[in-house]
């Protein structure tokens, strides 16, 4: 049995409020604000009076709106919106959420952000009963469970499905007369309640959305805890009891926006201390500290700070990077990687460079970095990762490549340092990473999910059991097929 | 009579190339790296074996050739490309370069960056001895002179048009046998000349397209000079010996890329010096130091090494800010302004900031960025501009704002900084910007042209001239209607 | 209660071919041939081995397969395509067809023709044991009938959701391993088997898709028919016995194309015929025929030839005609009727016209035609119906208007007579429309389906039940809303 | 020299209106109304006061128009259309007309149908003086040399350029007060004056466009007649008085609606005048005579009427034929075939059918209609043509094929026979064509150009006139490339 989970794994922003007259444009702004977190599609449901509409498409929020009259038809005090990643060649506008279901005697909205980890055996369930899903997305599933419950009240029978599915999940769901925003027992996805000046509620991925909308943040949703909104205000119930918050570090890492602020820890300020932090584990020497941008400037900005070496800008993004439709001959490969990314050489030549960046996946990107930054003319370049050896896979919501292609799952860091062409590789310590984050010091990893650094995962695996097992065993060839980054 | 000039300004890049098998497809990566000159529109003209063929489109590059086939059409192993400044309400397809004109006994492709003082009494003169232009371009007249010209040789044509239009320009034409590169006698506008391993010759507005295309500078293009390429060579020839450099400034301050050489004097670091002797002329008390993203980063950066405050990223720019269709409406409008940039409240609470801008233009951006940086809890807000103040139109190739609209023009630094609602405004000092880009000390203003801040254009005014004598008589009424940014 | 029926209610068109290489190309032609059965949307789906992939969109097939790719993907030697019929405003793509049902042990393929009377109902139950449906199509309903079957085999399954379904349907089905076809008990839509010289079995609503795709006839589906297609050739069996043919008497009026048969009457012949009968029928002094292009041309030449009366091109279909998106002021809203109709005055101008046309609805269209052919000189407009007066919906699938709308429902002959402004009305009788199509002498109406001009209907009403009783009370306000033409 | 005039030569539709404030939406209608005279793209350009605002696309009227707003920016009380003909390869936008021409001290839009044969040596001409050409079509001429002319007046000017272009004809031009129509010295194309209710005036190809708008048909405008339209009224001038009417015989036999009136003569009538006459020619036994829809329907009834002998829908032509992006495979080409037309088997089996079509040109197209009447049975296929043979091409505005591929230029009629496969082939004589049309029986040709048919042309051929003097020596290698149907 081969694991076709390609599009159920997904990285995605989810945005919701209630009691706003312009609730969809409002949530329009919102999604704008987390377009970082999925391009592949976007969509919003909106609530008037009880009638749900929606509107979704493929591409990027301003591509799926580009006829203002599709938002406007969204009519309603309420809304929830959603944006998708971007997963290759499974772009059908199915997946697309929220979802939409409607039945004689309801209907509601759905869009989640996470991973469930019992996806493939609930659905195969479901469907020997004659359920019939219209998606390749595990979102779905919450939807068959509810209206298969017999628990008499609808709330029961919501968290009756949210007990039965297991991983990482933020979900919004948007009812006739309430909007419900739920989060998985271990909290892996960020999920923030916020107010606008109006008495609006809004619920978003990240806090960032909060700004853009000109909400103030009330609190973030915390694990195993259902959020109840309508026009009487807000409620916070829980669906167990059995929970322990391991918020994905990946968040902190490369994610997040850093002016968005998760758990009470700026995202940015995160990144810089974590920048701090491995300047002080750093011991070469060195002129200059050039970040990676974008993600890695702010670490870049700390370990310049503590190293006391100039922070420079020795590379340069190019703005207008999305989605080009040309793709360079096999002779113009090498100047096609150029596109993206420009080494200054009269920033760079001679000198000694710490080239830093949030992590190393596959390899070939930092490689080329390097290569960009000697033929630049850097003297010598010393790579600083702000976060540990990536070696494990994720099963809760992002996407990172299975292990037979992560290069720290099958070579040590010599060997890195090698392959990219460093003349020295330097990761952040685990505790590091932990300590300069910094959540909550009681917690078990300070409150962080680091799986992907220490293979260590915060719930059983469910589908997954067997191939992590036979991971164990035979480390180099674990693969589990398709996983995409999401 | 009104000057109707919306369309006549602008802003653009450049790129050609000749003798290289793929010329259309690095002409595409060259164009790439030009994006930021204009967004308009973009096309591409090749020439296989004496037989032109162009493409063009309104949008931007990757919009313009979604079809892959459109640029494999484009056969040939020279070509010239062209990306154009986004002015609003004319994006005509017409005006989109380069234009390909076609006679019965040759053809030839031509590309313009810059703009003609002198081209409403050229083309009005031109029309009334029949000539018609198809469109609002001024570029169209050039092509008109040259066919018009009695000189026996081609090149004699082309010298005779080229010293005929007066103002900025950088054009290249493609010839059925030759590619031809030509700059104004002031060299308003960066042109450079590069060379790739196989001995292709490229030319582009900025150097950053030398690194993406894989070519190595050779040398800038100077003032009154015509280049031409063939298969046997480069050709440095001129048309006319009454020179005088006169590099627009503003491609140092704010247009140009920060990894782009323009007379040897990279931008990056020229924008870092900018900041640094803003640094020594500011003289207020502050704690940390915020660049507006993107473009005042190297500046921040400059500043921050020479006054020893910290530079912290208290902004952060929204990477999907491209054309959205969705207005915001009334009530949300000061919620779309944070579309783009938000400030971080933990950066910047209780501090006195010092936020570090490129230049200031009509107020109303400093001023919203001055208010969100104060919402987020800045304690004083200290603002220092990397630039004097922009007082007068320019009339060779930028599109500034007309006089009534610039705030400088209009108002004292007093006035201007109450507006913004600034503790502080700092602009840096015209002798500080001219030393600080240094790229000649002989010349006059350092070989810049500083006509915006000063007033003291290098060349007579031409069609401009009535206006601009009405405009120091009647200072703040100056009104040149539609000029735009470009 | 209101019946918010109308998606539900759809003419359309189907195709299935199993064994030919091409199998989704020779779908295509089929489908290009039922064109006329739906515009709305169109889809194939194909089976390549087991494995089935479909292609669908809104808009015309060529607008729905206008990027070549989009079929080329379509491989494998089996595939069922689908026309929708064009209702306003629920162009949503959810409910294209045919419809792919995707589960982990299985997968098949839907496309139907037709309207049930108890989906409402079925719907309803079905959902309150849990089932989602996706879309708001009735055609859904088989799916989940197939998978909530206890019967242990899959035709089992099959035949007993066909056996639970009622009203009007010709079903085609893929299957991984073979394609199955299957009517209704009355046989409503048209279906037929044809087979191509490669003997590749064909499935079609029409015979002209024969023609087009190069088969011959073999027979057509009976009432309560199941055909099953596989490798071994073509197996007929049957859900039910207790069957009684009511072909859609308006498929010969006028929606079927002239040079389909059905149930071995040639449409054409039997329009000629009704024309020929209406002759004899008709009791007016005339001078020439005009019939209404393209539908009445037929029933006019067999008008001419038994009365004797030539008949004249009076009136003249702009070919261009399709969806125009500007739609003309109050104004020149009279001039907008006559883009896809005009009089030709000179044929017309002095002549007593007999004008005759397939039907009449709403009377509004006749009212028009009526008005141009006086306004181009016509001495006198004798208008004749190919058909009896229309007073009663259809619930089989046929969109007929509500009985609100329906002239005849509400108006005597002589008052349509006066509303549309001709000089006299005739329609065909009823006995001499069944003798003139004269399927089968021996069954009840000629083996037709005549309700909508007796409302004697075939079968009970299910679902439609209450409201025909009371439509029988208070005759014209009889309202069934949003019951479009399908 | 090979003349690549394949662009120049082109048959389209032209309206014009003053004086009604929807001018831009009656034209649209107009123009609707003309769309088979050219379907590769169309343009509105309108006149609000002395400002004219253009339009104008590739593609069909209403594709060109489909964002209503389009049409609603081209305000004011005037405007001029055009409709273009579809040639394979150019669909340039450049090409679109109307043209809109802009000089500093005035502007005019221009629309042009019909060709000009002295247009290649005009052209070279006017480069060799410092013309610039925007597009490759003939009828910017026209506007050069409108600017050349040193006459002191404008209308002296127009009058000069009309005199010194060669050809066919029909141009309207809008100047900012007046509206101008111009007919070359023959006549050769169609265009009528009609006049509104309100008193505002039309003029159009043909005058099936006036019925659309309401408009009533005033008089024709004459060869060599300058029509002035200004809010005083309509004023018919001259720029010549060698005038001979030879109006284009193919616009009765094939290009005209049959709706359309031209010089006094409906199309319709005549087509069927022209079937009877060729009913007197044919001396042939038969049963049935099949008319090939839609053109030849008319040409069909007179053939039945005169003969005897029934008029029978024996080919059906689908509707729905317009441009479908699908090829279909060599195996599948024959179906691909019948995709656009169709033989109804039941209506010529076993008979002897008379196929009654209006024209051969390459004959592939007649020998797959017998082909597809002889597989639906029919016992012998006679084929009558209601029209003399093909043999000579057209320099006036009709792309007829090059005499390389029209099939009459190289055999005999009893080889066309026997290459389409007919049982016998029977021609229109020269003599009855002409007296069936009738216009004028006292003109030569009775007012006709028949010079397709007998090679005698009206006027002298100028830059084609080497070519028809060598295709004269060498009959059937008279060649001129690229002259495509227009």
């Amino acid at each position: 049995m081969t694991y076709e989970v390609k599009s159920l794994n997904e990285e995605c922003g989810v945005f919701g409020i209630w009691g706003h007259p312009q609730a969809a444009q409002v949530t329009y702004f919102g999604l704008h604000s987390l377009q970082h977190r999925g391009q592949e599609g976007a969509g919003i449901l909106s609530n008037d009076g009880g009638r749900l509409n929606r509107y979704r498409d493929t591409g990027l929020l301003a591509e799926v709106f580009k006829n203002p009259s599709d938002l406007e038809k969204l009519t309603g005090s309420a809304a929830i919106g959603h944006v998708r990643y971007a997963t290759a060649g499974t772009a059908s506008i199915n997946n697309i959420q929220p979802f939409h279901f409607e039945f004689a005697d309801m209907e509601f909205g759905l869009a989640h952000n996470g991973n469930l980890i019992n996806a493939v055996s609930l659905k195969a369930e479901l469907e020997r009963n004659g359920a019939i899903f219209s998606s390749s997305s595990d979102t779905e599933i919450l939807a068959h469970l509810i209206r298969r419950s017999h628990n008499p009240s609808l709330m029961g029978k919501i968290k009756e499905a949210l007990s039965t599915v297991k991983g990482g999940f933020a979900y919004i769901l948007m009812l006739e007369d309430k909007m419900i925003a739920a989060l998985d027992p271990n909290g892996f996805r960020p999920l923030s309640i916020g107010q606008m000046a109006n008495g609006a509620w809004v619920v978003s991925s990240e806090t960032c959305a909060f700004e853009v909308v000109g909400a103030k943040w009330v609190r973030d949703v915390r694990p195993g805890e259902i959020v109840i909104i309508d026009d009487s205000g807000v409620h916070y119930d829980s669906y167990t009891d059995d929970t322990q918050l391991a918020i994905c570090s990946m968040e902190y890492v490369y994610f997040a926006r850093p002016d968005s602020v998760i758990h009470g820890v700026n995202v940015h300020a995160a990144r810089k201390k974590m920048g701090r932090r491995l300047a002080q584990e750093f011991q070469h020497e060195a002129d200059i500290v050039v970040g990676v941008p974008n993600s890695s400037l702010s670490a870049a900005s700390g370990f310049s700070e503590e190293s006391g070496l100039p922070n420079e800008m020795g590379l340069i993004k190019n703005q207008y990077t999305q989605r080009t439709f040309i793709q360079p001959t096999q002779e113009l490969r090498e100047q096609g990687v150029r596109m993206k990314l420009s080494a200054v050489s009269s920033i760079v030549k001679g000198k000694r460079v710490v080239m830093v960046d949030d992590s190393i996946v596959r390899g070939t990107t930092s490689r080329r970095i390097v290569q960009l930054l000697r033929e630049a003319g850097a003297a010598e370049v010393h790579v600083a990762i702000g976060s540990p050896e990536l070696k494990y896979p994720c099963f809760y919501g992002i996407d990172i490549q299975n292990r037979r292609e992560l290069i720290s799952a099958n070579h040590t860091v010599d060997e890195v340092c090698e392959i990219i062409g460093a003349d020295s590789l330097t990761y952040l310590s685990l505790e590091g990473m932990i300590e300069a984050i910094g959540i909550d010091t009681d917690a078990p990893n300070g409150g962080l999910c680091v799986a992907y650094f220490d293979g260590k995962f915060p719930t059983p695996l469910y589908d997954y059991e067997e191939e992590y097992i036979r991971s164990l065993e035979e480390k180099t060839s674990f693969y589990i097929d398709n996983v995409k980054k999401g």
